[in-house]
């Protein structure tokens, strides 16, 4: 096996085909995304993931689109390409329209802005902030 | 005038002033935060900056809190301090609360930590995705 | 010695005295700044370090003023109090006026902001840029 | 019309046409780079977008070919592919030599260096650059 | 209990008293760090943070003092003020000597600067690399 | 000449030359990479780089396998692309193998989503740590 790239299904360990199963279960998808298959070199960290990702984008306070739009704008802000288009996608699955997308876009694209002008300008907290 | 620190209202120029006075009433607050009393050293930028944080801020598709999560978000990402406690606030003032905050920061440290799993392991983005 | 903090002169070893009298004398000042002396703890890179930015700070086809500008914009990007102060100060020294500070700060807040709007939209690059 | 991608000036709606019309008209070009045409997506943070650009990127105390350095400085350090080839040919096209670019870059990676190492070595503020 | 700041062990509730008591077992400490007791606000965040962090930092092909050195590089690499306290002090009780760490900081901020060479450049990678 | 991409060692002049030499010397390899044949385009800033990187990559308290692990921590936070692929490949040529590498990536990300936590949660430094 070479040291990179993906590893598919066919080819895949027992425990690393238990992780893909549930993905495809929970996600109801007939494949994983690259994503997985490259993660699952690493079997340990495979699972952990998917079990942490599973656990933190599950419905709670905040439901799925809302959860996703953030996901998005930190991949975003991060400039991770392939997580720009796995979330994007995801977070139109989830209900994100257009125009959720543009009003997404614009916020994020704000805060990058104001950010490093409270940083440039070395603003200090207000005390009604707190510390 | 010294080079650096923060305009207060009484010291202010008449076009600090009008920028300082519309803030207070879109906000109904008494006083504007630090923020603009340090970005009123260039009125230019002051008067820019406001005006697009309205527009962007306004309710449209997403509503008040879920822009301001996404602006904590953002700011959590780049680990600006000043951003950090202003958006908090402006969040829990627009709804957010103790298990929202949770659950946000859960998704945020995901989405960090993922977005390098990604870079790391140079995953090819998916053709679903579009290229 | 105590594993971590400055080292002033007087506590200082000939090699690391050399470049304290080395940057005292390029810079016409009593005594080094902070990050100086706690590179210190590791004089191989006090020394390649000093060394570097001299040469890459010496007047060439961009003036004083502009490199610290371009210091200053990199460490407002990155958020880094530390240097925005300290380069905040030898912007100022080489030139640099408050409204060239405000004009320096829009650029920087719209860079950080237009490099997410070109990431979220996936934007492609232009032909004519090159590939 | 698709959820992703450009718009045309042929179909786009006569709002994103004015802005079309304006960055044609303001920069002598025959069409529109891909950044606007992406942004057409969502007509008010175009709108918002030219705007600001345009008023921040005229010539102030700062010239044209340094705020396009300053623009490349920050694009360079977030690692924002299209926004290092867009202002790279920007800032070419307002003066920046070989020689220029080279001090540039030189200034860029010796301050994200320095940055980490104020970070790790947790250099506080000399009390000379204000607290 | 107000919306923000550290849960003690005499306040915590019985999932959170557990997580600290196995920080506590699994470290030899008496007391956990503020990290733990700022997480524990959201308890499942806090379970699912330490069982990863136990797992990731447990000693396998790379051993404790080299995780620590390169949680370290991230936390610098990122500015997280935080985590370059914490991490930097389990790095020397790991291990780490004086003399380690300033190669340690040689390599991030040499890893800062030619990351912005190769993005500045625009430099395509090699066939060798793979693509 | 024109003014962007690499210079190859038939069209270099003598001092670039002398560096490719010292680099394929050093490294026993045929031809550099292009990293080196596009920095050539600013000759002070090649000799620089690679005097730098050849004195922090040399063999100290810490070993080369150790120290490109920490080169591709800090490339993968950054995102760089392209130094991910070159110091991936340095990594395993010093002896990385791909259970190093996994191990590596989990602390890696693990590292990017506690900076979030302890920035959202705005964590005090514990006194332990010093201030």
């Amino acid at each position: 096996m070479s040291a990179y790239g993906p590893i598919e299904y066919r080819d895949a360990s027992p425990e690393v085909r238990a992780v893909f199963d549930d993905i495809k279960r929970a996600r109801q998808v007939d494949d994983v995304n690259n994503f997985w298959k490259y993660l699952a070199r690493d079997p340990a960290t495979l699972k952990r993931t998917w079990e942490s990702v599973k656990e933190v984008m599950a419905t709670g306070r905040l439901d799925a689109v809302t959860k996703e739009m953030i996901y998005l704008a930190v991949s975003v802000t991060n400039g991770c390409g392939y997580c720009i288009a796995s979330h994007g996608a995801a977070a139109r699955k989830a209900g994100m329209t257009e125009e959720m997308f543009g009003e997404l876009m614009a916020v994020v694209g704000m805060a990058n802005e104001t950010n490093r002008l409270a940083n440039g300008y070395r603003v200090p907290i207000d005390a009604a902030f707190g510390s």
